[in-house]
Parts: C-alpha cells; structure tokens; sequence
C-alpha cells in the first residue's frame, strides 16, 4: 500500500510560461499538415488547397461537468472528442486543436497533469496535434475551451443542408446511454451526500457511464464512407438529442420527415436502466443528449453500401417539407 | 429625456438556438475564403494553399475584465483584437474568428447584443468574419474564448525565432499606456466605492483609457511591410509587456540584445500619469503590458524602408546568445 502523500503542486508556482512549457512538451506535432504548434503568437496549418473546417465548444464546471464524478483524465478527453464529433459531422477528418483553459486556484499542477492526459490520449487516438491555447486563472471552477480544425475536399463536405425527399434518415451506434449515465451519476452523488459512508453502486453500469463520461466520436463511421465512396446528403452530430438534431436537418434541408420509433437504436443497459428511474426509453433516445453518434441521410440507392456494417440503423425517411417531422410511434403505425 | 425603462431580457428566454439565430443574422460571412460560416457542426474555410494562421485567448470576468468600468461593446471589440493582434504577429492575415461565451445569469440579452455589437464592429474593422460559435450559462459572470484564424504565403511568414546578430530590435506605437489607463481605472472605482457620490475623474486621459478598454492590432504595420517589402526576421506582440516579450524572441531565436532605456516609445500622457502615481514610466513600458504593439527585428539594410512611417522605432539591436539581453539605462551608458 503506497502510505506516501499525493504531490500537489499549486499551478501558480509553475506559472504561466512553465504551464504553457510542460504542455508544449507533452504534445509534439505529429501531423505533415501542422507547420508549427505551440510557442508562437499562432500556430501555422499548411493544408494544400483543401477546405479547413473549424469548430469550437465551452465546457464549465458546474454546468457541463460535475467534479464530484466526472474524473479530469474523462473530461480532457471528452473535451477533445465533443469538438471532433463536430468535425466528422462535416464528412472531414481533424487534423488539429487549440485548447483554452481557465483554472481556479484550487486546482494544482497534478490536477491539470490529469486533465492534459485525458487530452493527449484523445489526441493520440484520433491523430490530432495540439497546436495552441490559453490559460489562465478564473474566479470559480474550471472552464475548457476547444477548437478543432480539420480538412475535406469540398466533395467529400457534408451539411446539414443536403436531405433530399425519400432519402433514408440513419443513426450510427445506439442513443439514450449518455443520458441514463448521467442519472445513475447523479443518484449516486445524492446518495453519497446523504452519508459518505455509502460506497456508491455502479456495478455493470460499465457502458452507459462511458457513455457519459468518456464518448467517442463516430471516426469509424466516415471512414466507412470513405472505404464505401459513399457521401451523405446531409449531416449533424447529436449532442442535444436526436429529436433536436431531426429539427436542425429538416429546418436546414427545407424538408420533412418520417422517423419510426421502433426503429430508434437503443441499448438493453439503456432501456433497462430507464425503466428502473420510471423513464420512457424513447424519450431518453429523443431527448437526451450527448450520444455523440451520428444523424445523416443518404440515397436509397447507397443503403446497400453500408448495411452490412451492423453499425448504421435506419430510423425513416425524408419527405416534403409541407409534410412536417412526424414521429410515428409503436401505436399509431 | 427619455424615462422609458430600458428593456431587459433574458437570455435563457430567447434559447441557445436563438441567440444563435441572432448572432447568425447579425455575422454574414463577407469573405471568399469562407465557404460556410454559422449553422453547421462547424465552419468551411477555404485558403487555396496558404497556410492557415490559428490562434486562441479566453477572457475571464473578475480576471481580465472588470464589469465596473468595462463596457460590454468595448469588451467584445477587445476580445477579438487581442486575437487578431496574435495573427498580425505571424505576419499573417486574420480572415475568420470563432467566439465561445459563457453566461451567467445576470446576463441579459441586451447585454449580449452590447457584447456582440463590439464584436461585430472588431470584425468589419478588421475584415474578418464571425464562422461559429458556442454559447453556454456560467455559474459566476462572463467567459469569452475567441479563437482567430488567419492566412499567409510561406516566405511571408514570421516566427518568433529568427532574430539574427545585429538586427535592429524595433517596436510599433508607445508602450505603458494600457497599464496606466488600467490604473486610472482602478483608482476611481476604487474612490466610487467608497462614496457613490463622487463621479470618476477621466477628465483628459482619453488616450491611456482607450489603449486600455479599446485597443487596436497593428494591421497598418503588417499592410507596411507587404508594401515596402520587408519581412521581419522575428515578430511577437506585446501582451505581458516589452521585457518578456524580448526575452521569448531572444529565448526561442536563441540570440541575446542590447534595448536602450531612452529608446522606448512612451507617450507623454503615459509618463505624466506614472509620475502621478509615483511610478517609473520605463518600468510601466516594460511591464506593464496589454499594449498589443508589435516587436520585431529586421535586418539593418531594410530600416531605410520603413524609417519614414513614424509609427516604428529602433530601441536596440540583437546580439550573439552569450551577451544576455540588456538594458542599456540612461545611467549606465
């Protein structure tokens, strides 16, 4: 049993430069694409006349994160991979990221070591440099800033625009888990605050907290349409919920559509779960976010490309815009 | 007189989905490199083979912005030119920027639009476009990230590492005076609140406020270099000040310098204000800070090009590593 104290070290010794110094050394550019990465007033991105595609998201502490549960190492990878779902939602492939950080003096150096590992890990995984970034101090709780840039031929560029009448509507992977993750999350946190005597009970919850706490994005998924020569019609990531996401397209697209709810992709674990908090499965799917899974449409034509993969489901199909979003439901077919 | 009350709503009212809405409407994309701009999972730029120019900054109420004396206007104006004077800084060209906000509630959406109304009078000043974004509550007052991107032919190019033995060190405008604007600003909030009755004294220190609320890039010293033809051998701006910035550019080109104390640009109104609160106005020019002027060394042969723009001066000249960098004192010359 290790008995020596945990190092802590306040961030306000190593200071600034120091900070900027050990992440500057921790994260090499790997990418033929960067140019030069941190240590100068910007980073330099050389990409051949192919489209830069760029995106940014803001985690705060205490709204999008709980320390209570949510371990740094999870957090600086879900920062990272929130922002790249963004990126293969435009059909295009991350190349880079710049990260912000703004940190309140309670959190030391082995704190940030732990966040930056979660950073370099998503880093390492999705082949992306980080080439850039800000810290800083704030007045309460920790806030992360994350820019993604990445790259596609404007052929290969997906919007959400492109959803086409009789296109198929299609979801990767399964939907709700994040957000039946994040219940269990919180029971046990006001469990555990009730009487800290109470270990908390997680046991075979493994996918939907990782679902939580560490999601990927859905790089398998544009590689498969790559490897297939197929390219959707239109696009988005779900990080608000599928019901929210349909919207976006159909709004976008200047379309309808028919979405079937017994074809919605959901995890036993998931449906299980929300059973036992008296949930509608369903509506966890709809509405609940943070999936990170992909929404997309694509000619009927192409479904036969892509069916085998076990990992894309169809969900309905793209009408006339006069015919509205209709969720047709188990009991109304 | 107008004793309507002003109108106050708040933002949680109008949704994310319609702050973004107005933020979309109030940023149509103006450049051609901007292929897509809001509304996607991210933005479409397209630089045809130059490099891509990126860099980031967050700013934090309470730690870089004081809500008593800051405007909003002035500060969303800010936190797109501390960005920008970044780009101009790689001798590069800002084309498009990303702003992250994070709100608390007392944030109304008049006060966004205040925000966003400096923002977008940053962005057509300075000719680039608002392509994405991320909006999101706070527990405790306002965080903006802008991350900024920017273009630049190879050969253009300036890092901070390529100062040669016996280059001119050279500085834009006057150093100190965001400094002593700042502590203007600090001494009559301070007399405010001890008597709310006493109204600020700003009376003819227009110049040092401005250079601390409302600063500007030197856009104009990059657009001289492309017209006379001179590349700067290294460049930085000066965010945390003249010393540290020499140091960085004689760290990273790995040179030492001889600055002359006498040489250092300081307006009159700077060092009449030092003088008043009993400060050395050299050491507020040297440390003070947030001036976003440009330093840079070029090669002797090309100080004829630009000796006649008034807005440049010569205030040493590098040496070899092993000399250190010096200040030459009025003293000890």
């Amino acid at each position: 049993m290790n008995t020596e104290p945990t190092k802590t070290t306040p961030v306000s010794e190593l200071g600034e430069f120091g900070l900027i110094k050990y992440i500057a050394e921790a994260f090499p550019a790997k990418n033929k694409e960067t140019i030069k990465g941190i240590g100068d007033d910007a980073a330099v991105l050389q990409h051949e006349g192919l489209n830069t595609v760029v995106t940014t998201d803001i985690l705060v502490e205490g709204v999008h994160f709980d320390m209570t549960y949510c371990p740094l190492k999870h957090l600086g990878y879900k920062a990272v991979v929130v922002n790249l779902s963004d990126i293969y939602a435009m059909n295009a492939t991350p190349k880079q990221i710049v990260l912000s950080l703004a940190l309140s003096s309670r959190y030391t150096l082995e704190a940030v070591e732990e966040l930056m590992q979660g950073v370099q890990l998503a880093c390492e995984f999705y082949g992306v440099d980080l080439v850039g970034g800000d810290t800083t101090s704030s007045k309460v709780g920790l806030i992360l800033n994350v820019t993604a840039i990445g790259v596609a031929k404007t052929e290969e560029l997906v919007y959400r625009s492109g959803a086409k009448e009789h296109d198929l509507l299609c979801v990767s992977g399964d939907l709700g888990g994040a957000y039946m993750g994040l219940q269990v999350l919180e029971r046990e946190k006001a469990v555990y605050q009730e009487s800290s005597e109470i270990q908390p009970d997680l046991k075979g919850l493994d996918y939907i907290l990782e679902r939580q706490l560490k999601p990927e994005a859905r790089r398998d998924i544009i590689a498969l349409f790559k490897k297939q020569q197929v390219t959707p019609t239109s696009m988005i990531d779900i990080s608000d919920g599928l019901a929210s996401e349909i919207l976006h397209l159909c709004q976008q697209s200047e379309v309808g559509c028919r979405l079937y709810e017994e074809k919605i992709p959901i995890d036993h674990l998931t449906a299980q779960t929300a059973e036992q908090f008296g949930l509608n499965p369903v509506t966890c799917a709809l509405n609940g976010g943070e999936d990170y899974e992909l929404l997309f449409t694509i000619k009927q034509s192409d479904y036969d490309k892509i069916k085998s993969s076990g990992e894309i489901h169809v969900i309905g199909h793209i009408t006339e815009a006069q015919e509205g979003a209709h969720l047709v439901t188990k009991t109304n077919q």
